[in-house]
This record gives structure tokens, C-alpha cells and sequence, in this order.
């Protein structure tokens, strides 16, 4: 078997972010009225966008989408991916695909033309840098079978989707169509369940999905727990074990655990100074973790990559590297990479 | 005559600003190649746009434009203003205006319709947080005296005029227009002189504004340098003590100085711990000295409020207020504020 070309190739929802700073009463008052979850994600049609856009204060755009922020990282480590994703032929659209490029990242998907515009997460971060997320898919949705390109996901060493995708059918089945051309070139299939709420939506599915196809699966305390529909974490972790590869569990400050071949791996986060926005962190510690498992080594570096990636991403508003991650591989003397496609 | 509805009219090129961090072998090979300029603000045409932009790191996108800038700031203090400026009809647009409105601000102008996409101004900062500004206009270009809107003029103390606009014609016919009306209505004109080499460019234009329209007048060091064709500062500030009521001159870390009335006032800068992008921090430092000059504060407070709005803007990517401004009035105790437009 030739050397695969991608180090990586993810495939999840396309968005631009669109940042603001709020008050804890102004997310308090969206609950109540709109449903809003602090601290998840939820939908939102494209009236409900307009009308909370219209409310939100001054916003910062950049792009983002969970696993956009993962293969950006991905390239900020030096690593080589791509990415499968659907914007619309708009201004946003073309951000969105700069920005990609412009991180060494291949954007393998076309633009969508005549439908809905581009997706956006209007993204309300609260004192504490919490973010509470309100997605308006656009385009996204849009994305199906017949944008996932064979060559490329049969080229990567692991195919990442993003739990997200599991709202819409037709990304449902753009999920498992890559899942078995990854599995059937010899390759890997990594999940990140995305959103308890998700999980919560379609944990049939995902227990399907993690039994049968996923070989890495990354997941937060919250989200690990909503998957085995218990309130224990040590009862989410026990269930998770026999169930694949590698799981990656993030907590926060608490760290990390990683859970492989019957052992369990403790990862320390790493100290911050001020929590300034805690979008992407999620998505950079799987940057981090993935760079680190493509490039062979040890599980408890990974780990450290990824903690490191993410306090990166914390310290400033935005869900992707402001810092090139490449640089953090030097607080690691000794480390030997054998390279990454 | 009754109270004027607004503090500050602001008028200039309304632009999104696609911030990027560079190295400065980028910035050299540039100014090489394309004449770009340091630190310095250059216009460049639509191809040169794409160009760059393709050649550019990932971006973030947020509202400027320097006047805009400035407003965003003032309105952050607690003042009431308006903004006119020219956006298309596209979504680049729509974030502008929504950002304007959001800030509290009256976006009074109407999109463009059929004509260039809104303008951008993609802006490369290097390490030391300095920041190198290449400026497509697109529909800014379109602003012309049609836009301005007398009775908008005609109710606020202070109309604000950017430098910038001194180099399209219609938009200096707009800004003599904007200028005579609020004299007309016994209200003050500030301009600022935005940029070293657009005083170069109108340098006779300039001084007869100075002269003849302009009350209250901005500037850094190296602009007020070139408005007099000096090396020495203090020759430059000894010329223009007796052209206009008040001159507010900026100087980096070395604080500001005022002059009104014979008088030379000193206003230190704020100590910083890390310059992280200065862009934006001229247009900052003149929305806390405009909002103090419309409470009827005293130039010395004029000035500190302009040094903390200054500082406040130079510690994050992106050229307008991510805090509220009118907490910084807080940092000085028995400071009895008159209610400002």
C-alpha cells in the first residue's frame, strides 16, 4: 500500500462564525423565550438567524465549524489534510474557502450555487468565556453522498466526522458512505459526538455508529454521559472501553482521559492565564490528539498536544489558531516525529 | 437653539476590515514587489485585492473603516451618534451595518445597489503588532454629497471628517458639503489626517481645510510632519497651534499632546502589557477625546480617556471596542460627566 496522502480528511458542517461578546441577562432572557441552551448548540432556521442577529451586539467573523477547526489546527501542527464541507457561492462562501486554503488545508468541496446562503453560528460568549452557539446550517445541509470524494477520503490515514452532521439525512448518509471507504482502504474512522444535545437526539444511531464504525471517538464529560444515558462519568468510561479503539474524553480544567487497549491515560490540562473564549477547544484538543496519533506517538503525547492546542485557543475570541501550532511541538524536547502526510 | 440629538456625525469610507497576522518577510517581499508600505495605508484596485487576499494567511473579519471605528467608540462610551458611509448591498455589507447598529450607532446611509462589493481593507499585522493596511475601496468609492444627510449634520455638535476620503473627488465634495452644513448649523468639524502618505498626496487640499473649515483636528506625529513638510515635530506643532481651535496629536507610547488656546497640554499613554494589534488605536484615542469634548470635559480628561480608549483597542485583534468604554470613565473617580448627545 502506497503512503496515504492526507494525514487526515474531515468532513463536517461549514460555517462562518460569527462571535459576540453578552451578558449572562441577555442569555438568560433567549432562554426563556427561545429555547436557547448556554453552553450547547442548538439549531435555528433562517427568521429565527435573522432576528437574533438583529439583537446581538457588534460580531467578529471567522470562520469555523467544528471539524473546519480541527483540520485547521490539523495543518497549524504541519500536517496534511483536507476538507469536505458545503458553503454557497457567496462572500461568506469565499471566506470560508480562503481561509481554509490559506491554512494548507485542501478544500475539496464546490460551492453550492441558488440555494440558501452560506451557513453561520451566531456565537454569544458570556464573561466566564463560555460560548452558547445558535447554528443556521444554510448550505450545509446541502452536503450529501455525492460530495464525498473517494479518492480523497481513501487517501487519508483517519477520516474525522463531526457528530454535528447527524441532524440531516442526507449528511447522515454522507457520514457512513466515508466511514466505509476509509474502513475499506485500511484506514481510520474517528467521531467526535460534537453536542450532548446531538447525542441526545440520535443515541441510537451513535451507539450504532461507535460500535460498528468509529475507531477513534473523541467526546466531552457531558457528552460521553448523554451517550450512555448515565450520571456517572466512571459508569460513561467503563461502557465506552470495549467499544473502540481509542476514546479521548475532554473535561474541561480537569483535563483529559484517554481510554485505549484496556488502559486509561490521565492528561493534565494545561494552565491559563484568562479564559478569554472556550469555542474550538474542542475541536483543537482533537487537532492536537490527531496530529500527535498520525504522526506515531505515544498516546500520553497526543494527549498533551491536544491540551496544549487548546489553551492556544481559549486565550483569544475565535475557534482557530491565532499561533502556529507548530511551535508548540518545541516545549517538547526530545520528541522524535516520524513524519505526517 | 435646541439640544442637538447627536454628539458626533461621522463621516468616511465604511469598510470590513480581514485582519491577518504576518511575518515581516511577508511585508518586505511585498513592499518589493507592490509598493505596499509599512505601517502605512495603501489603496489598491480589485485584481490587487484578490490577489493578495489569495496570498494572505487566514483571516477574521470585523467592521472599520476609521471613522466607523471611531464611532463604534464613541457610541461604546455612552454617546449618541450617526455614521455615513457608503456599503453595498451584499452580505459584507449587511455585517457592517448590522455592527454599526448593534454599537448603538444610526447607519444613515443607504446601500449601494448594482455597483462594486462593499470595501475591504485587508490589513497584515507582524509580530510587533504593528499593522500594514491595504485598502480596496469598492462601493466607499460611491460616497458622494447626495449621501450626506443635512438635517443628520445639522443636529450634531461635532461632525467628524476622515482623511481617507481625500482621495476620491466625490467623496471631498461630500466631506465640504458635511463641513459647511455644520457650520452653518453653529456645530464643530474635526477631521482627522488619517495617514502620512494621503497628506502627501493633498497636502494644499489639507492646509486650506485646516485653515478654513476645521475646528478640531487629529493627527499622529507623522502625519502632522507631513501636513508641514518637517522634520521636527516641535516645528510642526508651533505651525499649527494657530490654525485651528484645537489639535489633538498622537504619538505612539509616547503619549499625546494637546494644543487649544495657546496652550500645550501633555497626556501620557497607558502602560500596555502586549501589543497585540494597533489597529484602530488612533481612531480609539479620538472617540474617548471627542466624547469627553462633547461632556464638556476639561482637554486633560479629553485626552487620558483617548489614551485608555487607545489601549483598550491595541490589546486584541480588530480595530473597535471589545469592552464597554463607558466602564473606563469608572477609572476616574469624581469625574461629573454633563449628560453628551
Amino acid at each position: 500500500m502506497s503512503e496515504p496522502k492526507y494525514g487526515l480528511v474531515a468532513v463536517g458542517n461549514a460555517l462562518v462564525d460569527v462571535l459576540t461578546l453578552a451578558g449572562e441577562d441577555f442569555i438568560a432572557a433567549q432562554e426563556k423565550s427561545h429555547g436557547m441552551k448556554r453552553g450547547a448548540m442548538s439549531l435555528i432556521e433562517e427568521a429565527r438567524a435573522t432576528e437574533l442577529y438583529a439583537a446581538m451586539g457588534p460580531g467578529v467573523e471567522v470562520s469555523g465549524g467544528s471539524a473546519g477547526n480541527t483540520m485547521a489546527g490539523f495543518a497549524s501542527f504541519g500536517g496534511k489534510g483536507a476538507y469536505i464541507g458545503k458553503v454557497a457561492d457567496d462572500q461568506l462562501g469565499a471566506v470560508f474557502r480562503h481561509d481554509m486554503q490559506a491554512q494548507g488545508v485542501d478544500f475539496v468541496t464546490p460551492p453550492l450555487a441558488g440555494g440558501p446562503a452560506t451557513g453561520r453560528c451566531l456565537i454569544l460568549v458570556t464573561p466566564d468565556g463560555q460560548r452558547t452557539m445558535n447554528t443556521y446550517l444554510g448550505a450545509a445541509t446541502e452536503l450529501g453522498p455525492q460530495d464525498i470524494n473517494p479518492d480523497v477520503v481513501a487517501s487519508a490515514r483517519i477520516t474525522y466526522l463531526e457528530g454535528y452532521l447527524y441532524d440531516k439525512d442526507q449528511a447522515k448518509s454522507a457520514f457512513k458512505y466515508a466511514a466505509e471507504i476509509a474502513h475499506d482502504a485500511g484506514h481510520k474512522v474517528a467521531l467526535t459526538l460534537s453536542d450532548p444535545f446531538c447525542v441526545g437526539r440520535h443515541r441510537d444511531d451513535f451507539h450504532y455508529l461507535v460500535e460498528n464504525h468509529v475507531d477513534i471517538l473523541f467526546a466531552n464529560e457531558e457528552e460521553i454521559k448523554a451517550l450512555y444515558q448515565t450520571a456517572s462519568f466512571d459508569d460513561a468510561i467503563a461502557k465506552v472501553s470495549g467499544h473502540c479503539e481509542v476514546a479521548v474524553v475532554t473535561r474541561g480544567s480537569k483535563g483529559a482521559l484517554v481510554i485505549a487497549a484496556g488502559r486509561q491515560i490521565a492528561v493534565r490540562a494545561e494552565p491559563v492565564d484568562r479564559v478569554v473564549d472556550t469555542t474550538g477547544a474542542g475541536d483543537q484538543y482533537a487537532a492536537g490528539f490527531l496530529y500527535g496519533y498520525v504522526s506515531a506517538l505515544p498516546l500520553e503525547i497526543c494527549g498533551r498536544l491536544g491540551a496544549l492546542a487548546a489553551r492556544e485557543v481559549i486565550g483569544h475570541m475565535g475557534p482557530r489558531p491565532e499561533t502556529k501550532y507548530a511551535d508548540l511541538l518545541k516545549v517538547m524536547p526530545g520528541l522524535k516525529l516520524t513524519p505526517a502526510a
